[in-house]
């Protein structure tokens, strides 16, 4: 592809991104249906006008990256570690019992064989990191008790549906499970998410002080961007999901930073607040970018509308993907009001269900029913937690 | 290559970037050669770490585009237009000086055959406008008059290199040259350049209305950068150089936009300074990519250092490749300093000499110590230059 054509397609993209997400607001529709929608119109279920080539899928992977940063920069650690418990329980119970319940309606209820269903299982595992915190800050609840639990819990889950993942696609190959190596990516994991927040921050330091030093502008975005990118990269180095890399460095670099044992690290406020400025029209730039492409790795038109199995199963699979999620904050104490909140931002599932359902039609472990069935889920869990989250803030906040 | 290698590689290239334009400040050398260098170190010539891939190519190239936005929104068209007759001389001189000096030294002292001697003339023709601009808002003269001059005969001369690049390769091809297809290019890109500013400045006012009325952030960066990059995406339609799509962009949006027939149309202040502010971010971000890049094209490793030709012949060329540029600005009236330093900024080669030594190597055109020779005048012009300004505005300014 010529490079003068990629210009085209991110104009493309762009445009059509901000004309939806106006749209959307003018019809009381959250913003992010506007980009997901503008992604779905373009891509191959409507248009086939724009394809996720590589560079395209670089510049989204940044735009991701980027608000993962931005949901950091904006975190409060002591509070994210008040209310860890209750985010533990919740990112614990809302990836078993979708599982649960997925597993045991396609292998006892549809008599599907142990790996289709194990596959199904973990494809409504994983919230979508990106739709839920998106579909919060939209709502201005990013910073509330339940949006802190909520984050909490979609990090984690995050975490461990790469984990599942990587269990799963090893039994499908070998037919059997390494539980040390299982182990030995937990531990990695749990290491890079104790070390990389203070290594980011060491290193934010050393930002601040070649900023305070510089004579020629424009130390800050590339600085700050390479950070982003320098952990993104190391956190998929260590088996986690690339986007946490994002959140590490935004955490380093928030007003409120806090040690485990107990000492307080903020940024200069003036040094954040000029970060904060700066970084803010970058984000706003990428970010779109990712939405769309969430949108364009859509294909509504491999579906085959007509086969009564695609609706019965889709729509049960929806049902227990959606109460899986809803279930698990009851097992945490809350008001009734919060706990619901919890429930429904946590339904969104994206990335890592869509890679769950590529890998099992790729490796022939789904049928094409079965795949467009999970699709179907995977959309609707996308496209229509944001409108009931709007609906139920509106309603009782 | 894996998204995540790409984190990688932009790391590397924003990090060295800044380290080498840190330290090229603190040893009193201009920031952009910090930047080349980097490149040259990081690319083939030295380390071989990083490749321009599709990928980096697309945001080095986004970043010189921004580049001219900036230059074209600090501009003021009736300036340059009142600077316009002499720009057209010096940009007039400034092609054919050293086509004609560097195509009679290869054909008549080097005895060269017609066709390469050509290229060689091509080669040395068009002055790297980002290296050049870049220098002067380096040293803060992008607004003085000689920098006004520069500027106009800058993109004049891009655009001219970009026909003659063109009527050269047809040469190369058919053994003629169609003066009616030459036409026709030359035509569309006087239309392109009169009616663009235009339209651009129209679509300008609808993001201004836009901005007015949306609710949800972030629509700056994204339709000013989309502007962009559909005139980037327009001016290689209508066979320009795509960067001027920038300039263009930048013209549109800056504070002194004046029609042909004398009416004023400036963008509103408080508009034009939000759009610089939420702007000046991503083009930092972007722009050293660019000049990263420039130094990552140039192999010094592929040159036969022991070789007496190439040193003949690049150290001869380079001579007529200054001399060409230096005498330009003798053709018009003015001070004497202020023609020296105008002259001496129309030095650097870049972009279209580097594609006229590329193409002229494919094509066989140029044997090895050719190409060899011409990279070293293209690397010295661009290396050099910024020296000799910063000596010569800190000596006689």
């Amino acid at each position: 592809m010529a490079i003068h054509s990629y210009f085209l397609t991110l104009f493309i993209i762009l445009v059509s991104a901000r004309l939806f997400t106006e749209l959307a607001v003018r019809l009381k529709t959250p913003p992010v249906i506007g980009e997901l929608l503008a992604g779905v119109i373009l891509g191959p279920s409507l248009l086939d006008w724009v394809e996720p080539v590589e560079a395209v899928k670089l510049l989204a992977e940044i735009g991701i990256i980027m608000l993962l940063f931005e949901v950091g920069l904006e975190t409060d650690i002591k509070r994210l570690v008040e209310t860890g418990f209750k985010s533990i329980i919740v990112a614990f119970m809302g990836l078993n019992l979708p599982f649960v319940f997925a597993f045991s309606l396609a292998y006892w209820f549809f008599g599907l064989p142990l790996l289709p269903a194990l596959f199904i299982g973990g494809t409504l595992t994983a919230t979508s990191i990106g739709i839920t915190l998106r579909v919060l800050a939209d709502l201005k609840r990013q910073n509330s008790t339940e949006g802190q639990i909520v984050l909490g819990a979609a990090v984690l889950d995050d975490i461990l549906g790469v984990v599942l993942l990587a269990l799963l696609y090893e039994f499908s190959l070998d037919g059997g499970i390494n539980l040390l190596n299982a182990g030995k990516v937990l531990f990695s994991l749990f290491t890079f998410f104790l070390l990389a927040p203070l290594a980011a921050k060491l290193i934010s330091f050393i930002i601040h002080r070649l900023h305070s030093a510089s004579e020629v502008p424009g130390l800050i975005p590339s600085m700050i961007v390479s950070l982003m990118l320098f952990f993104a990269w190391l956190a998929h180095e260590v088996g986690a999901p690339q986007l946490l890399g994002g959140f590490t460095a935004g955490l380093a670099l928030s007003r409120r930073f806090y040690l485990p044992f107990g000492a307080f690290l903020a940024t200069d406020s003036s040094f954040a607040h000029e970060v904060e400025a700066q970084m803010k029209p970058i984000i706003h730039l990428f970010t779109p970018i990712f939405f769309v492409t969430v949108g364009l790795s859509l294909n509504l038109r491999e579906i085959d509308w007509s086969s009564p199995f695609v609706w019965v199963f889709s729509s049960s699979m929806f049902l227990v993907a959606v109460a899986g999620k809803i279930l698990s904050p009851l097992f945490i104490k809350g008001e009734w009001l919060q706990r619901w909140a919890i429930g429904l931002a946590m339904v969104p599932r994206g990335e890592i269900g869509l890679v769950f359902a590529e890998l099992g039609r790729q490796s022939q472990i789904f049928t094409n029913e079965i795949y467009a069935g999970m699709i179907i889920v995977i959309a609707l869990t996308t496209l229509l937690p944001p409108f009931i989250l709007k609906w139920f803030y509106g309603k009782f906040y």
